[in-house]
Parts: structure tokens; C-alpha cells; sequence
């Protein structure tokens, strides 16, 4: 054996990306710090930190602490000026970003965005708003290495090409990458929005859990999963993706936008109870509305929410008994709604198999809003560190 | 980017186990085929090859072939006599094997075996029978290098324990390995039986698959995960286990040996249907039974089965969008039931998201009787190569 099978760190510590990410928090400070974190060997990081100096993502800046022996040169990240864009498109707001080259948010805002108003005119709005938010924060002789984009709908990896979504009409086929790559020439790359938000808290929060499943339950409701560290996207990139499975409804089930009844999302998503509520006559035109009425503790909406709870807590019941992940985290609106939780959580205690629950994490999302905004930069390095 | 880092085969070729398949099976020939097929370096696959020949796993037999330049030092797997047994127990019966170094099946047979008889007694008859076998067939100077052990239950990994095993009365908590620690002293691997066949499907029939699900139907129901090239265990070592999932079914719903009501091994597992029949009074005492009634046109059994079919596909649909495999292939005795099979198409393809089944296989595992035994080989091979 080798000194690339450390245990458990030679598959983590594998990615250029990553590397970046233990100098830019600290973690590592030299090549020999990069060796023993990622479990590569010092010639393999050697290599890498060369191709990292010489592409601008690293630098050298003199001796570092020694640990016996000659000192080390210490190496940082640059992080001078803005780097990077980050779009994370939902289905009524999007959040758009700067970020450095250590990942870190340089600037974020949020934006009203209509996604029916079609890909070309809403992505050429949010590539504007980017552009002039990189403009505004850049400092002087800061390059733009890339654009990373989250979309609220499947995304074939790969080609980046939006598969059949719900609720985003005129969207499907579309080619998100060739549209950016028409109107910049850096790298643009694009995945599922619960994609996003899984990387950027795996990374940021949990980075040590092998296997983890993150929920985004909003307007929508999907799932990004980690598996032995790394984001799962599956044989076509879709993995995660549980809006369309099946549940538990009284008669007649829901009808889907995908045509079918019963799916999740016509059920718990946060558009599923808007249409609920506004069908029984209360006043609610948005998901903000309905937790509104569930914190003034309207009977109705709270029976939604906990129905909705245990609908998400039925498949994914399913997918941690299949899975057998050590955490389950909640993000998205619903995620700060009670009743729901507590459903979910009831749920996956009575359905899941004891061993696969006996050290479970169940727990709230820890970042926020920037969520997807991180996971984004943790796309576009990986991709300019890693570039395939 | 270095050559460690050779897009798709970084992960899957970093395992010494799996650079022993590959010089057994004659993929590769040399250190520089390996360092090809691996998408490791040449000093990485040096190194490793070194140090499986000292532990007697690889040996140099002479020059290769010449592709330009200095000819190569052929390498080889040295199979002379057996040296790995392996057992895959079943509710009613035991594969019992032995292999060779390069993985491949020498001698197997079937014994009957009563899980119900506890794990003393079962556990110590295989331990003579597999013994039995290795001592008929070894030839001379062979050494017995591990035991790779199959169980139809949960089983903890790192701890080898077995953790509320379903129809398994006197198993819960048994340490397999403690058992057979005491009795011989090779190492002993035990792992999950569908853990087992999705590893010998796996790496002997489809090993350029990176993501794969494989289901054995049989007395109960399991299933096996590849992800990235390598079986997912989870967390706890529990995934994969589908048995308790919850399906949709007539009121009142089975109750299941595990407390709930609706599992899905209430419901479509071969013991269920066995069930079934004998509460309508039909003269069935084993799955083998219900096959025959199948086969002979019996409407009931018939219809059981097709409802198995489509309770599996319903678990199985949640698996497939959450996951995204690119193959779900089916084993075990019912795998061999064409209204079941049906029925579970059917279902997936109504049920899943059209992106995850656009390029999916669905199909029966190719591997016969011993894909149990090969999973087992592969399992003491990889404990043997890499030992930690």
C-alpha cells in the first residue's frame, strides 16, 4: 500500500478544487499540510501545486511554520479582487453572487425573477445584474475565472441542457451553456439548484460526512446527494431529484404538472399548498403568505404543512433505508416550518430501519441564502482547477 | 492535473483488489497496462505492485510483449491450489465455494440449511462444510488466504455484527467475524448477501458501470449499491436495505415481521407470497412452489406475483429518480418471474422521471448460482490486497 490510500482521505482529497479550499480556510498552509490532509503523496501534490501556481489559482509567499526541518514554503490562495459569478435561479427570486477565489462570497443580493417570462429573457437579465455586480466589486487586476449557474429544474450533466421541468414553461431542451457561451468567453457551468445547495453545505459545513442527502423544499422540492464525499449527479445527472415520486394522498390524489397524481410536488412543495390554501379561499399568493398563516396558527395550513411533512418523510424514508446516509439536512422555505419538520421527522422514525436511523442527523440546513451562491463557487473551481 | 487523475478511472483503479481482477483476467498484462487502465501513475502502480508480490499476490513470470522499447516484465496472478472460501446463506439454503486468487470459482456446491437452527450451529456446519471443500480440492503449497461470509440480514460494517435481522429468530447482535476469529485464523469479511451479489455482478459483468442497483428478490428482498464504481454501504453499512420500505397496498395492510404494517417484504417477498397462497389453501410450502403455480397458469399465484411486481417497482421508482443508476438489474428466484418482471417495468416507467430512464437497464442478473460466491471472493480479495 501506498501513501495514496490514507483512509477515508484519498478519494476526498483527490480534487484540485478541494485543495484550493484547505489553503484558502487555513487548513493547509504547505505542500506537506496538503499531503497529510488529503491523503495524496507529497509528489502528486507537488505536481498539482505546480499546475495551480502556474494557472494563477495558488502562490507561493515565503517560509511558513516549521515543524523540524527546513521551512516550508507557505502557499495561499489569491483572493485579491473578484473572481467569480454565481446565479441561483428559483422560481420567483434568484440570488446572484461574486466570490473569491477561496469560494467565499464577495457580494450576494437577491432579484424578482418571473421564470415563465422564458430562458432567454430571464438568464439575460441575470447575466446583466451579474456582470454589473462583478463590476462594481472588482479591485484592480482582479480576472473573471467563471460563471457558475443553478437552475430550479432537472439539468443533464454534462451537456447542461434543462430535461423536462416542472413549472418553468418554455424551458425544456434548453441549452443553458451555449446560451452563456454566446456572450462570455469564460467557462460557465450549470447544475440543478439542490445540487448547489448540497455542495455548498457539504463543503462549507460538513465537509467530513462521507454520505448526506439535502433537501430543498421551497416552491419546489428536490435533493442533492454526497456519496463517499463527493456530489452524486447519477448516469445522466438527475439524481436527487424526488419531486415526482409517489405518496400516500386521500382520493382523488393531486394531478401533477408532469401529468402524473400523487407526486410529491403536487402534494408538499410549496406551490402544492399555495394552490391548496387559495382553493379552500384563503388569501395566500406565495409560499411567504402561507407560513404566515401557519405562524398565526391557521388549523388549515398547518394541517397542510404537517401533511406535507409527512409526505416528504415517506420518501425519504425510502431513500435513507436505500441510501443509509449519516445526515439528512432541510433547506429552502419550508425548512423554518414546524409542524412540517416535525411530521418529516416522525416519519422516517416509524419507517426506517433501526440501524439506518441509530446515528442519523435530521437537521435544518446551517448556511443560508448564499447557500447555492457557495456551491456555485465551489462548481466553477472545481472546474478551472480541474478543467477536463 | 497529474496523471493520478485520468477522468472516470482515478476511483475505480486505486484499489490493489481491483488491480489483481485486471492482471487475472488478463485486461492487464504489465505495470504500464495497469498504469493505463487505472488512471494511476507509474510510480503509484510501481509501488503497489511491489508490495502485492511481496505478500505473494502478483509474481513476474518473464518479459511481455514489446509495445516499442524495453519489453515489460509480464506480471501474473499465481492461482495455483484454492485459497479463498466463501459461504452465501440463504433463509433455506447456503452456496458454499472456494476460489482462487484471481477470484474465480474452483469448487461450489448447495447444502439446506434452517437460519432457525441459530447461528451456532448454522454458522459452525458451513464452517466444516466450506472447510471440507478447501481441503478436497487445494493442491499442493496452496495456502488458504480468507473466508468471505454472505448473510440474508443487516449486517453493521466495521463490527461485523448483525443488527435485527427479519426471519432470522437468535441472530440479532451475533458478531459473525468474533464466531469465526475463534475458529480459524485467516481473516474473515462478512457482509449483507445482496451487498455480496451486487459486488459479483458488478465487477465480473458490468465494471465500466459507475452507478448501479441490484436487487435480489428472493425469500426476502434486498438490494446491493455501486456508486462511482465502488459498493455503497451508507453510514452504517444498512444500504441497500429496501425490505421495510412502506408500499401501497389493500386494506388491511400485511403486517410484517419487523412491527410495521405494508413493508415491502410483507408484501413481495417470496415468503410473503408462500403466505399469501397458504391462507387461500393452496398447497405451497416453498418459493419453488409458487414458481411451479406461475408457471402452470395459476390466476392467484399469478396475481400475487404481478402485485409483488408492482410494489417492488414502486420502491424501486423512488430509488431510481433519488439515485439515477444507469443500470437496476434483478437476482435472486424471482428474478426468474416474468408477471413480477413485468409488472416492476411497468411501474418504473410510469413512475420515474423520463431523464433517469431515458438510457436505464433494466434487467436480470446475468451471473448464476454463484454470484453470491464471487461477490464473497471479491470481498477477501480487496481485504487481503488492501488490508485495513
Amino acid at each position: 500500500m501506498t501513501d495514496d490510500e490514507a483512509p477515508g482521505m484519498a478519494v476526498r482529497g483527490a480534487n484540485a478544487g478541494e485543495m484550493l479550499r484547505l489553503v484558502a480556510t487555513g487548513a493547509a498552509e504547505s505542500r506537506a499540510d496538503l499531503a497529510r490532509l488529503s491523503g495524496l503523496s507529497p509528489s502528486t501534490v507537488s505536481q498539482r501545486v505546480e499546475t495551480l501556481i502556474g494557472r494563477g489559482l495558488l502562490r507561493e509567499v515565503g517560509a511558513g511554520k516549521s515543524r523540524g526541518g527546513r521551512r516550508p514554503r507557505q502557499l495561499e490562495v489569491p483572493v485579491d479582487g473578484v473572481v467569480i459569478g454565481a446565479v441561483d435561479l428559483g422560481a420567483h427570486h434568484a440570488r446572484i453572487g461574486t466570490l473569491d477565489l477561496a469560494g467565499r462570497v464577495v457580494q450576494s443580493r437577491s432579484l424578482e425573477v418571473r421564470v415563465e417570462d422564458g430562458p432567454e429573457s430571464v438568464l439575460g437579465t441575470l447575466l446583466t445584474e451579474v456582470t454589473e455586480l462583478m463590476r462594481g466589486a472588482s479591485g484592480p487586476g482582479a480576472v473573471l475565472r467563471g460563471i457558475g449557474v443553478g437552475i430550479p429544474g432537472p439539468v443533464q450533466h454534462g451537456t447542461g441542457r434543462i430535461v423536462s421541468p416542472s413549472r418553468m414553461p418554455g424551458w425544456n431542451g434548453f441549452d443553458v451553456v451555449g446560451f452563456f457561451a454566446g456572450r462570455t468567453d469564460v467557462p460557465v457551468v450549470v447544475d440543478n439548484d439542490a445540487n448547489l445547495m448540497a455542495l455548498g453545505e457539504h463543503r462549507w459545513q460538513h465537509p467530513e460526512l462521507d454520505h448526506a442527502v439535502y433537501v430543498k423544499a421551497g416552491t419546489g422540492i428536490g435533493a442533492g446527494v454526497i456519496s463517499a464525499g463527493r456530489l452524486h449527479r447519477g448516469g445522466q445527472g438527475s439524481a436527487g431529484d424526488i419531486s415526482h415520486c409517489q405518496v400516500f394522498t386521500a382520493d382523488p390524489a393531486p394531478l401533477c404538472s408532469c401529468g402524473n397524481t400523487g407526486c410529491l410536488e403536487a402534494v408538499a412543495s410549496g406551490a402544492a399548498l399555495v394552490s391548496a390554501l387559495r382553493e379552500r379561499g384563503l388569501p395566500v399568493q406565495s409560499l411567504p403568505d402561507v407560513m404566515r398563516l401557519i405562524d398565526d396558527g391557521d388549523r388549515h395550513a398547518t394541517a397542510l404543512a404537517r401533511n406535507a411533512g409527512r409526505s416528504i418523510g415517506e420518501i425519504l424514508a425510502v431513500v435513507v433505508n436505500f441510501f443509509n446516509p449519516q445526515a439528512v439536512a432541510i433547506g429552502g422555505l419550508l425548512a423554518d416550518c414546524e409542524p412540517l419538520l416535525a411530521s418529516m421527522r416522525s416519519v422516517l422514525y416509524e419507517r426506517c430501519l433501526p440501524l439506518a436511523t441509530q446515528t442519523l442527523l435530521i437537521e435544518r440546513l446551517s448556511t443560508g441564502a448564499d447557500v447555492g451562491i457557495l456551491g456555485a463557487g465551489q462548481l466553477v473551481i472545481d472546474r478551472v482547477a480541474d478543467p477536463l
